[in-house]
């Protein structure tokens, strides 16, 4: 439980200083200045009083509780304070020192050792490497960033400098504020996921908003999120995705960054808001912390000039998000307030009809929100500056509307948004629509990205229940013959399956595919290749060879006996001439396979979020257009169609040029079955079904690849 | 020449007015205020005096020369006002009023006899539907747009929201800024390339930043684009891209929104910089117009801290831009002055560094910008912020560092862009980058796409010799037999060479073809047949039947008489009973081509930039992945090359999957040939070469059609 680390009624500060320069002294005045309501205790062996506070000389030495540590000495000094937190009960200790992992070998040693003390100690860690936490609410500031807005976004950040950032801004667009500020640092103790599941639980946030270079633990972050994002929204920025970024990340905070073809639609399927563009971070967590979701994915624009209306309609259409048209009834209406040169379809354009009087824009925003087609409103142009722009008196009009644009989001549960070219000048308007908790964006781009995050948190709280929450159940689904086809291997110390053990493994499971029989001679190869009724193709079998065509270990086509018999012998020397004393268990003859559509399925554990699956189309669209998708596993029957649908081939599937088109079904059951493989086999670390060859009706696992964990669980 | 036009010294105000709400009032309010250099005539049957100045009953009644008049009355009494100025041989006239093409016919005949009489008249015309033009240099400030700062930058702009939102982040932001606004409107007379021109030649304009919604002369405006891009930048935003943008920018200057496909690539051919979010235009207009380009695309970044380094690199690797490696040089003197823990690779992180002396920034700069390898630099951070975050006494350090930035870049010519979280903030130091002409930012995301426009107009600058200019040498390499083909084809009033004259015109130039025999019955069919070493086709050939597989006009792998023959009935029954009574010109037999790489090739007229080029893989990849590319023509052999590299499937030619690759040469030869024929023969509207095979060695052009322009030209 976090709550006490949090939300600590009293602080000590270990290192508090008298030098105003020091960080020691700093936080002490930071407390006391922005009132934290709980007590502080200044440790420094070395004085008596600092600002105006008894100083301890030890922890130990204070007499009533202390719920939080902050930690401002050098890292060699961490453990042996950690040892004393513990003996004092306290919950949590925040370690701003730098000079752990991030520093190489010795430095990893050195956090290794922190750890270990602080889960002997029971005292949970926030860092190191952290700028710190803040707490808005009983005003606990320990990252020494002064003026933070307060509000209602939780921050959870791992660079003190995007922390900074992300705040200057609230402040300077008079954005909304924080609930909380964690410096995540190296996450050596409290991972994210765990802040997450404290943010979900805390009344006041009612948005999440994260900056990630690298976590740790993956998969327990996406439970959580997927539990927290159906509450309250996650807005999340993950950096360090080029090679480049990857390596700055790494000297940054020492955790490794992730694979983004993996991450981004793990996060999303999560229901987390991932943002790619800095810029676009606060608006959109901002906007979602206060506007209602969108949930039929249509908004309607208003504008008071064509520049504004063209650019934003170009955007939101990148964006996937439809601008529907007006009812006869809506346009009719609008008709009646607006001049004729106004236009009354979506993008609705008052063409001079606000100059005069700018209250007009309630108005024509309760009419096109009223609409039975619009989800939601974005007002683009100069709304809050015609009081600056034109006749100060015009202000008033502005004004009035602000407040009607306020109380019709509360009365129709409809989001609506602001572009004003005048949002970085004194409007009393714009302050109002502040007020009102609307979202006021001086960047058109900005502003769209901000309708487009409402439409797809909305299309995610709608397909909720069709999402898998991330977990495992281990062995669920596993057969009893599949289990000795794994322990098989594990006995004879081979961490790969043979062809026919793998075929044999998926089969039992329900995958279409020719197992094949394995023959130790030509004979043999020709006993078993004659009662194939079209023809055979024979590939060689051995542990010690898992890329049969590279060893020239695969013949196809083959039909009579002369064929077959030479083809085993051709097999058996070239596997013996690619390498010399190798374990050949024999050649597997199998039919050859119809032509159809070649697909790739493949799993893998990967690093961050463990078991993943990755399906595409083969040939060309894999190895040159890169158009494959990662899923993290398990994947419900549902998603696999979503799964299959995120590849920009898929079309193909349903026919083309005539075609009738591929047995999606069947595709989907693939897919779905390899799920339940890989959770009832956990021994299984990479899975390669390729070629599996589709057609109009079933399919055909061709080849199929099983490689166990190494070294195996468990020893 | 539009130097009276935009250098008026002498204006007229048609439709002055004593009502303080009129723009006729306002308009010579803003010239007297902004203290304009010229004459001010007041033009209004009614009135004796103006705003203090005489007042005239028509424009013809003034003493003086009038160089330009701004037109401020309603649509319908504009005709009759240019004639007047006609008379007075005014050089231009502004047309502010709407109402004209953008309201549908009635409002077109108005525009075409506006245009009509301005013609006549010999006057030139901005607008109508415009917001206006200002001179900033002059002070003549006809948009009524209050404050516009001066700079460098001339700005063309078919939006007068646009503009507006333009010219107050220059003033928000303290960018650079203006030379000239024209506010384009229908673009009825003057157009941007003419605009294009002139900055040009304008001597104090610096960059060229454009708004466009449409374009009436896309190719002329190329041409100018093109002479223009290699002397100064352009910098342009098309808006209109989605079909809800072009209906919304139709409705708003009432002109036709260009295709995207095909208007991007001819513009980035024209060295233009090419803009798609609206937040990038001016910082990078002001980038361009300050700093020199970056030649060997690759920066350098200086960072304060770890999150800025990281996104940054992200998005710089996204934009395609090197971050190289530092010398051993470069490091060892970065170490010499930084702590540690900083990283001296690139990203550079002063880790703390600067913290108690900023003017270190500079020191680190000169050390980074000495380095061979690094065109540019990008600091990232809190620069401009240590005297506001820190220790006011900071700011001392951060203006000495400002001083050396700036005269850094005027020495090594390598530009130097900064993103500073204070930029909103009070801040000397920036205000002195900005003074040095060093830009600002606020966003990260901005920063670094101004970088990567840097680098953009570096390469251009230095490819720009191997570029088309975009003009036609009509006629120039045509062959008296094509012009037969062609005449024989008019003389029979047909608009569609059969396959046999297309095939025979592309072979004509040099593409590889068989063009084949018609047979006019199946003896004649066979005939021809028997002497194909391989395998024959059969195809209808009819002037009524374009789609001949519609028709099932088409017949394969024929080898034997009973064959060819068969095919021949069928393909006449079926030819008949697709289109009875269709003119049927035989069958043609050609040799059945080899497998190979399906290419399609084709070429059509665009609407605003004229003859275009299409080229990419057939099959799946034009169809589902639309893996095309769209050239204006004419292309030069250089550009061919540039132009397969362009589509993402070009790899494929270099040979994957152990496939030795295909004939390159032959295939860019083949374009150039499409580009030499389009030139060579006027009359021709569209080419489609489809499919065409390319082999390891040659190629084959297995279908061609040619459609010949109707009307035809010059009836």
């Amino acid at each position: 439980m976090l709550d006490k680390v949090l939300n600590a009624r009293s602080v000590a500060i270990v290192g508090a200083s008298k030098n105003k320069t020091k960080r020691g002294f700093q936080a002490i005045k930071a407390l006391q200045n922005e009132g934290f309501e709980g007590e502080i205790y200044p440790i420094n062996p070395k004085e008596e009083m600092i600002a105006g506070l008894c100083c301890y000389k030890d922890i130990t030495q204070i007499d009533g509780p202390v719920d939080l540590a902050l930690i401002t000495t050098p890292a060699r000094t961490i453990p042996g304070i950690l040892e004393q937190c513990g003996k004092k009960k306290v919950a949590g200790a925040v370690i701003i020192a730098g000079g752990f992992r991030e520093l190489g070998t010795r430095g990893k040693a050195l956090e290794e050792e922190m750890i270990h003390t602080a889960q002997k100690t029971g005292v949970r860690l926030i860092g190191p490497n952290t700028s710190g936490i803040i707490n808005l609410k009983s005003h606990m500031n320990l990252a020494g960033i002064p003026n933070v807005p307060q509000g209602k976004i939780a921050l959870v950040c791992q660079s003190g400098n995007m922390a900074l950032t992300l705040i200057t801004e609230a402040t300077v667009r008079k954005h909304e504020g924080f609930t909380y500020y964690v410096g995540v640092g190296n996450e050596s103790d409290i991972k994210f996921h765990e802040y997450l599941e404290f943010f979900r639980n805390d009344p006041d946030t009612k948005a999440i908003l994260m900056y990630v270079e690298g976590m740790s633990e993956g998969r327990k972050f996406l439970q959580e999120a997927h539990k927290t994002s159906v509450e309250k929204p996650i807005i999340l920025l993950k950096s360090g995705r080029s090679a480049t970024g990857k390596k700055s990340a790494g000297s940054h905070t020492g955790s490794l960054a992730g694979m983004n073809e993996v991450a981004k639609p793990a996060y999303e399927r999560a229901g987390i808001i991932v943002i790619e563009n800095s810029d676009e971070l606060f608006p959109v967590a901002n906007t979602l912390a206060s506007q209602p979701a969108i949930k039929n994915n249509a908004i309607a624009i208003l504008a008071d000039g064509g520049g504004h209306a063209t650019i934003g309609a170009d955007l939101l259409s990148d964006y996937g998000i439809s601008l529907p048209e007006l009812t006869e009834q809506t346009r009719n209406k609008l008709r009646g307030i607006l001049p004729q040169a106004a236009s009354v379809v979506n993008p609705v354009d008052v063409a001079g009809g606000t100059d005069s009087d700018p209250s007009l824009f309630a108005d024509c925003a309760q009419i096109i929100l009223n609409d039975p087609n619009v989800g939601g409103l974005l007002i683009v142009g100069l709304f809050g500056g015609y009081g600056i722009r034109f006749e100060q008196s015009l202000a008033i009009g502005e004004e009035a509307a602000a407040h009607q644009l306020g109380n019709m989001v509360k009365k129709k549960k409809k989001p609506i948004i602001v572009h004003s070219l005048y949002s970085a000048y004194d409007s009393h308007a714009l302050d109002l629509l502040r007020h009102y908790n609307i979202p006021v964006h001086d960047s058109l781009d900005v502003s769209c990205k901000c309708v487009a995050s409402l439409c797809k948190y909305g299309a995610y709280l709608k397909s909720y229940h069709a999402v898998t929450n991330f977990v495992f159940n281990w062995h669920a689904r596993a057969k009893k013959t599949g289990q000795q086809i794994i322990a098989k291997a594990l006995e004879e110390n081979r961490h790969v399956l043979l062809e026919n053990e793998a075929k044999k493994l998926i089969k039992l499971h329900g995958a279409p595919t020719s197992v094949g029989h394995v023959a130790k001679n030509e004979t043999e190869a020709w006993d078993i290749a004659k009662k194939i009724p079209g023809k055979a193709v024979l590939k060689i079998v051995s542990p010690d060879i898992l890329h049969k065509s590279d060893a020239c270990g695969v013949k196809l086509n083959l039909k009579t006996e002369t064929e077959v018999k030479q083809a085993f012998r051709e097999i058996i020397k070239n596997a013996e001439h690619y390498l010399s004393g190798a374990d050949i268990r024999g050649v597997l003859v199998t039919p050859m396979a119809q032509k159809g559509l070649e697909i790739i399925i493949g799993t893998k554990v990967d690093e961050q979020f463990g078991p993943v699956i990755m399906y595409g189309l083969g040939g060309i669209m894999v190895e040159i257009m890169k158009d494959v998708t990662f899923w993290v596993l398990p994947v419900s029957p549902t998603s696999c169609k979503k799964m299959i649908e995120d590849t920009r081939s898929s079309v193909l599937l349903d026919g083309v040029r005539g075609h009738k088109g591929y047995d999606k079904k069947s595709l989907k059951k693939l897919i779905s079955m390899c799920s339940e493989l890989i959770e009832a086999y956990p021994e299984i670390e990479e899975m390669d079904l390729n070629p599996v060859i589709l057609y109009e009706e079933g399919l055909d696992v061709v080849d199929a690849r099983i490689i166990l964990k190494k070294p195996l669980p468990g020893t």
